[in-house]
């Protein structure tokens, strides 16, 4: 029996400590590395470092040799929420159940500090001690996919949609497309990123985006579904906020029983994407499996 | 006898083109392109690609393999006046004569406009097609170096101090120091970068970097001239701001006169600077020159 639980504290472990060594290569701490380090180290889940690093195992490479591209994934997330919370986009006062950046800093380090950390992250991703030039080329195709998941062609992209759709009646088509591009493609570039990093063939880099596109579906269905039913004590964030925002989602359109069922139709798409996969991919079957039991 | 101005409108040319085809490689028009192109089109000086191109060229390279980092230069440097002028910071209303990017569309779309074209540097710094796999490893060089200089111990610290100095009576050391982070780091950058592209030695990276914190320097005492004794027709913008905020500057440190001096001094450390450089640097002396005589 593969042990998630025992996997995910190892796996967060390494991930939180080479990204506090990333933060602290200047000894100094001041103001902007303070807000930096309170909103990367709010105790996030670390999915997309997670699944990076498993997608490098699952390619049969030492995960650890992807640890920049894991935290850099985590450093964009991290800016991304900043940016989000502030008072001119979502305006949310908490996040993983603290202060956002700008009510426990202010508004002007919120901004300032979400675009020192997207400008770390790519510091991060260029920082590599290369032992052969051919290396070189694999870390700039991964700041090229980064890059463009996380750009207005992407995550970015996402936002706007989602911004211009408050209020509105979408299609479950909108929808998806929405939050294939806010949320899913950073997911996505997480698993490819892993895949280029171990040197996958295209074949299979092409099974793992679409084990990613369908648990990045899931995720954003599951979370729809813990905000109407969810404990917000657990949670650390308020619930039943879509709906008092009369927002679309999975389960104002599909309804709540119909989206369950929509999450474990996705998770056994991207089971389905990892057939060919051997033991090696046993952590991404595990994940799969687990965002349709989380409560948090 | 060196022509600055054909030289200029020359590589003001060629560069904007290449931002234009870094934006419109989607084909798609929507919000977010719009806003991009307003503001990188907006009729910047161009000073930082210029000065990365015109290293390229004193190292004896070809000005037009340097491109991409010099259209990524710019999209930081336009990215970081987006999110300076943004209500929460500057609240800045104009921005070379026009309206800025939060009042032509709005603060939510400033903030992800910023975000998209500090994201779209990184993406033009890594779609390099590369023939030799050495060069990789110049590209993320050039990717470190720019993502240092314009993250939180380069360009956005500058900003945290600037914002931090408000009302304060700055020394000349802490207004220097200030300034060398806020916009000198990302002009020392455009020179690594170019001299790092045309393969010079680090000695003569080193006398480039001298040149590029001199120039820096000079370029934002005469900016701080300008607000005191500028033309706001022709610099579209208007003039006695800083003494309105009651800002420290160098003319309210200085006095106007030995600020005046002080910039002579800094182009005079410029040229020596450049001393063993052949005439292929001639551009580089131009420019230096220039910022004495500008008058926007």
């Amino acid at each position: 029996m593969f042990d998630l639980n025992a996997y995910l504290t190892g796996h967060n472990k390494r991930i939180n400590r080479a990204l506090e060594s990333f933060l602290k290569t200047s000894g100094r701490t001041d103001r902007i590395l303070e807000a930096m380090t309170y909103s990367l180290m709010a105790g996030g889940k670390r999915i997309r470092p997670v699944l990076c690093l498993a997608a490098t195992e699952a390619a049969g490479a030492d995960p650890e040799d992807a640890l920049p591209a894991a935290c850099a994934l985590e450093m964009i997330h991290t800016y991304s929420l900043i940016h989000d919370d502030l008072p001119a986009m979502d305006d949310d006062a908490l996040r993983r159940g603290k202060p956002t950046c700008h009510k426990a800093f202010d508004e002007a380090t919120a901004i300032l500090t979400g675009d020192a950390l997207l400008t770390l992250a790519f510091q991060t991703l260029s920082s590599i001690e290369l032992p052969k030039a051919e290396q070189a080329t694999k870390w700039l195709d991964v700041i090229q996919l980064i890059s463009y998941a996380a750009g207005y062609r992407g995550m970015i992209q996402g936002q706007m949609l989602d911004m211009a759709s408050e209020g509105k009646q979408l299609t479950l088509a909108e929808l998806k497309s929405m939050h294939g591009l806010k949320t899913g493609a950073l997911i996505e570039a997480s698993l490819s990123c892993g895949a280029v990093l171990g040197d996958l063939n295209s074949t299979r880099i092409s099974m793992l985006e679409s084990y990613a596109q369908n648990i990045g579906l899931a995720f954003q269905v599951t979370d729809d579904i813990l905000n109407v039913e969810g404990d917000p004590e657990i949670l650390g964030k308020a619930v039943g906020t879509d709906k008092l925002h009369n927002k679309a989602t999975y389960p104002s359109l599909l309804g709540l029983e119909e989206s369950k069922d929509f999450a474990g139709q996705l998770v056994e798409n991207a089971l389905q994407a990892l057939e060919s996969f051997d033991q090696k991919a046993e952590p991404l079957r595990a994940i799969a499996k687990y965002i349709l039991e989380r409560n948090k």
